[in-house]
């Protein structure tokens, strides 16, 4: 018997009670283990969103019903949609958040939300997670078909992520997160620098910097707060500091521009 | 069949292993689902730790046991409770953090703790909650009764908060909460501006400043950095910043007055 | 029929989906209930996760199975390791960080983990903990044997926590950790000052200063702000603030050492 899982991912933070509603919702109207991705994405921050939902959601068994919400559309005429891949089911608001984790997962479908049949009535102007995206995400882990709730659309939001670019300079690529600890991750795909091996040296220009920073297989094969280039979990490339924080060193945020030459 | 459900809300952080040795208790004494309200409270503020609980409690499906400790009296002669309405059940000290939640679940009824069968031994003087609150909500999730837990008493600790007044010139609030957004929740209900329309402004005094702030159903009817009043999603009014942090720019804490002129 | 448990304790942080990917992976292979000792260990601290994890693990149902994960070595040739005691498992890096929890669990037996079968293939270099760790717990937990996993070791890296002294003029020790309420927590025992009564004043010298603070049974029986000595839930001495902040006011860090005179 397949298990059935609901999991959240969120702008909210963890001080307040917003989360416990959602679970409050769920556990009354499913059986499904809830699990948190995570709830502190930067207030507002739909790419940040939309990349650690990328990142995460392929992960999770086939059937996981996936609820994302950095929504600072709430309220407005946005729209509510459940996106359905072969193998999970994305909840969420209609703005871009839930796209790069769709295309992750392969060919998609979106509905949009219609039918008040399933939401918590009455529905708060500010908190749709709470009362249309999780009971409908819980209605559709216990069995509700995609067509119950709403109708099959086209002109979703879409986001998504831009690719980085090989030129005979190097590699033009941009700062897609910052993890807790500073590790700078990057668009740049580990194919895209195949060729280059762990101990060699890579010039990389960021925040107006040039640096030369070897190309490590992990973190404890440079010196303690010594730069090093890898590749991450996500199999991007990534800027890191063995046992540093490599972001609040080389005063880097999402969004820089990072430009690599490997020779 | 009825889930078993515990919920937990602290002031202990996530930085600790507090939380996760009430768990190890829970998971050794009981089979239900152990759900996090939040662990965030600020540091000894009952107030806060009510308030929360109000708010999430009464979505929790009937049956629900929740735990909430916010316990600077920690082994003094300050008593333990259990209370009991026809809902859910209530965990905690008795120092008035249960007590708002307790009426917002309707008519009940307060035990205190005497019976030390059901607590851990030895017990320790600064952490109640993992020796006494947890195994005693544990037992209870499991089927034992409230009058095994100790004696029915009436001169419990009580915790209201005010309510927003109406006068002439107005509504004379208070501030109850921050969210981590920044949103403003006060004590003034739906019902105190329901004949305020969308669109039109309010003249909003608070921390010795006034303010003309439109009324608007959500964040984005405003433009981004732009101040708002609207109904929050536990239908009180909150004074909020699409897209920013409203606490911090009008410089708000818990407690501030707060008077609306509606016209 | 035994609960199958498996814990999570990392130093990854709750903003990222480090964890999530690692749960994401657990629920994959078993049906065991997933709870977290905690994600906020400071980056890298060995030390401080291994309190951590010896101060909640022996609180945790027989059976269970814990993933910890401190491990600034990942990806080079440091080894991982399954601990088992007569009561419960651990899985993590060799660094030391398992041992004081095995130690607290009772006697022990070290296998370095070597068969790639139960690894998830491809494996990131900066992950062990969602490609190895997670599922080889997770086949533990579901039964795999031990000597599957690997060979049994000895050469293993120890990490203790050195013991506090008594002589004649007093008892000296160490600053363990700080809680998030500020508590200074030693490795100075219960049994260590015995003889001590509560209401008696204690001479603290830490951090080149002197005080004069009374051994207290809790907070509240020192007035607020105030500062006392007491016994934690750990059962090691604490210097804590009634409704303040001890590490914070007396601006003490972990690894400080802390004389105590007892008359």
């Amino acid at each position: 018997m397949m298990m059935k899982i609901m999991t959240f991912l969120t702008d909210f933070g963890t001080k307040n009670a917003y989360v416990a509603q959602m679970k409050a919702i769920a556990l009354s109207l499913s059986h499904a283990r809830l699990i948190d991705i995570t709830h502190e994405v930067t207030p507002y921050n739909i790419r940040e969103g939309a990349f650690l939902l990328q990142t995460a959601a392929p992960r999770f068994p086939v059937g996981t019903v996936h609820i994302a919400v950095v929504d600072p559309g709430v309220g407005t005429s946005r729209k509510g949609i459940v996106i359905t891949t072969n193998r999970q089911v994305l909840v969420g608001p209609d703005n871009g958040l839930l796209l790069p984790a769709a295309r992750a997962l392969g060919s998609f479908t979106v509905y949009e939300i219609t039918n008040p049949k399933y939401m918590i009535s009455p529905i708060s102007s500010t908190f749709h997670a709470r009362d249309i995206f999780t009971p409908i995400a819980a209605h559709i882990v216990e069995g509700v078909s995609f067509e119950d709730v709403g109708p099959q659309i086209d002109d979703f939001v879409d986001l998504d992520f831009v690719h980085a670019i090989c030129n005979d300079k190097g590699i033009v690529g941009t700062v897609l997160y910052i993890d807790s600890f500073g590790n700078i991750i990057t668009n740049i795909t580990e194919s895209q620098i195949h060729r280059l091996k762990h101990g060699s040296m890579v010039t990389v220009f960021i925040g107006s910097k040039k640096h030369n920073i070897p190309f490590a297989k992990s973190y404890e094969f440079v010196k303690p707060q010594k730069p090093l280039v890898t590749i991450g979990s996500s199999r991007l490339v990534e800027l890191s500091m063995n046992r540093g924080n490599a972001a609040q060193q080389l005063k880097v945020k999402p969004g820089y521009t990072v430009h690599l030459q490997l020779d």
